[in-house]
């Protein structure tokens, strides 16, 4: 790169190293340069981390989020009918709402572009779990989800290479340049990929609690009035629900498991917290749309569809629409399955106090259910069957967990961590609600 | 680069970022994959980043040194007898001063094994200097450096490849982003270059001011402490005096004007604040060395060396060993002249009540006398002559500056700039000393 551009950009990262704020144009012309190759890593590294520790205001993230997200192709939905509105979790543990959700929301008339993420670290990823139904393809094109999304009101795709592809490259490089934790660097990220999606509304679930990755409730606060700040700032609704992940979400962790549980609750089935979570997140984006009146209502519709199957089936065609066999989400023994099970069970009576529930997650990663490097392959059959809730009551010999596993030696593991993960002791802890705090 | 080597880095750049100390091992292996290019720019680049803002306590820092003066060829000057002493400025407008100390000191019978730079910005640099000496060789290698060591008692070098190569790396990389002004980073990008020289004791002055890079005293109180810091801890003598940067050292800003300058001063002549620097900071180098019994002891002897003219033989005899013509020395018809001279007059009656003394250094990089980048090549004959002190009456039409130019174009912008960098009023400031503290 010339001269100049090495100046102006050393002169942007001492800017904002000594705490002043960055004009627009300094923010696009490092985005831009950045994204065109014209600006080399160790500028922006430098200026990544200085923002790491000066942060970004609201017009500073407006601004660099929108310079992101113009990197690349911003999708036009505007032949698709209606509100269009998305919903975004920053991962959890057994997070499986979103195949639950999209289908539930679409039922209810609102049109769900939904574009989603894989798995990394301790959380799951909704791309994972949908490719464990045999056949399903999350790789299609933009111009396939329009149709899906004319077709179905819904789609369940993956972020594509036009999509704020200055995202993709900064993450890429924050992930070894010890960056990745700044509110303002991680709710630019999410947003420049969610408002290229095209949407009118986005309904934000951000996971508090030891299995989140912000597990203290005030960062997870900070982080939903950053993404909401981004986004009233770009002209759109977004409300974000704070919610607990203090203990898995659901029964089930790994990507079959957890399909197999999202088919149980679009029949009206599954676990009490994974349909009250999905259904306060889609009453949101009801209420959001104009498609109910206030969240009582839309709650009340969105349970009674759920009860109905309509969901379910709505499902059902969208699977195959997008290639995969819709057989499977009514006979579970048509997804992938782990050889074996092993139990952990307690070792004491008591109570269950609490789970180190990141913990949990990484003991789906070690048995193969998710990724520890984005290199890593997932193995769609295996998981972990939880048990056990917070406040149960348990003696000796219960069992906590089922471990689906493929190998000996990793179920050791997973089984010793697993048994480490839970705490068992004399008396249960003042409960958690499920939604801590409604910010928008 | 492996992964297990950026998962590392990765890790060593967040403690640093969340403020905790780095391991000996950690930061060893970080200089040294850097240095082996076995570490990409763009985490050096994070690390710096983190330093600036957590800094290094006193072990990281004798750390971070040792392993960047390891990253190179370190001196055994073991074969020169006695103690041998080295001066380093942290660089001014007109500091000329290791062009007299370094005969001088020699003379007085202490080894000086002198490694320089050169200018860059507003500060100019002994290299630069000594090449205005018509044949003068500065790129010596360390063999011959240690004959002439041998032979003269002191020599004056560059700084060769071997020195230090990490730093070299890494400065570079600090110029273009953002991470020069962090005082740990200044304190061992000097130290571990001084101390690769095989020196037994440092004298360092640290300027102060509006021409020197740490203006507030305060930062220079820091630098000074963490360079003595570093140096204790390596093993040497260290000994710091805070000096005042608010005005030029003696008249003479230019590189032959500044050699002819030194000339004067090693005959005995000279401005007084020059000499009195100078003295001051050879008495602390003779003390060190057990040459003198106390500063006022080792003043007298310097003082009396400089009117002897002793120090200036021994200067031409070195300039010749060095291939420079020692006749320029007497003659400075023989050192490059500019072949114009524009003077800078006063506007107004009154006292010269202070300098932007960094402005005064830009006016001369303006001429040519200076680098503005590293590429930039220096004129050795142009410069500024600086006709009044702090303090001085002036009347309307007296000469501020002498400006010694080639192109009329930027002599008139470096008489616009000298103008504005002097302020003219109505009564004198009140005078500050020449040495402010002394550190050690």
């Amino acid at each position: 790169v010339s001269t100049p551009t090495f100046t102006s950009a050393a002169e942007t990262i001492r800017k904002k190293r000594d705490g002043e704020r960055l004009s627009d144009a300094e923010i696009r012309a490092f985005i831009s340069a950045y994204s065109d190759d014209a600006l080399p890593d160790y500028q922006a590294a430098a200026l990544l981390m200085a923002v790491y520790f000066r942060g970004l205001d609201a017009a500073e993230l407006a601004t660099w989020t929108d310079a992101m997200l113009r990197s690349g192709t911003v999708l036009d939905l505007a032949d698709i009918p209606g509100f269009k509105v998305d919903k975004h979790s920053t991962g959890g543990v057994g997070d499986k709402v979103s195949l639950i959700l999209a289908p539930l929301v679409a039922e209810a008339g609102v049109a769900v572009p939904m574009i989603s993420g894989r798995g990394l670290g301790h959380t799951g990823g909704t791309l994972d779990k949908l490719e464990s139904i045999p056949g399903f393809r999350t790789d299609l094109s933009l111009s396939r989800f329009r149709d899906l999304l004319l077709e179905h009101r819904f789609a369940l795709i993956g972020q594509t290479a036009e999509i704020a592809p200055a995202d993709k490259r900064l993450y890429a490089l924050r992930d070894v340049t010890g960056t990745v934790e700044s509110i303002p660097l991680i709710a630019s990220s999410i947003m420049s990929k969610k408002l290229a999606e095209g949407i009118d509304g986005l309904v934000l679930d951000v996971k508090t609690g030891s299995g989140a990755f912000m597990s203290r409730i005030e960062d997870a606060r900070a982080l939903a009035e950053t993404m909401v700040g981004i986004g009233r700032a770009a002209g759109k609704q977004v409300v974000a629900l704070i919610t607990d992940m203090g203990e898995p979400l659901g029964r089930m962790v790994g990507n079959a498991l957890e399909v197999a549980e999202s088919c149980d609750t679009l029949r009206g089935d599954g676990p009490d917290d994974l349909r009250t979570l999905t259904v306060a997140l889609g009453a949101e984006m009801l209420v959001m749309a104009g498609a109910a009146a206030d969240v009582a209502e839309a709650e009340a519709r969105l349970g009674a569809i759920l009860n109905s199957g309509a969901a379910f089936a709505r499902f059902e065609r969208l699977v195959e629409a997008q290639g995969g066999d819709p057989r499977a989400l009514g006979d579970t023994s048509l997804l992938p399955q782990a050889p074996a099970i092993e139990t952990v069970r307690a070792t004491r009576d008591g109570v269950v106090e609490d789970f180190d529930c990141a913990e949990v997650g990484r003991a789906a990663v070690v048995l193969g259910a998710g990724r520890a490097t984005k290199e890593d392959v997932v193995d769609p059959a295996v998981g972990i069957e939880v048990c056990v809730r917070r406040g149960d009551a348990v003696q000796v010999g219960d069992a906590l967990f089922h471990v689906h596993y493929r190998e000996r030696a990793r179920a050791d593991v997973a089984a010793a961590r697993l048994a480490a993960a839970v705490e068992i002791g004399d008396e249960a802890r003042r409960a958690t609600p499920l939604v801590l705090e409604r910010i928008g």
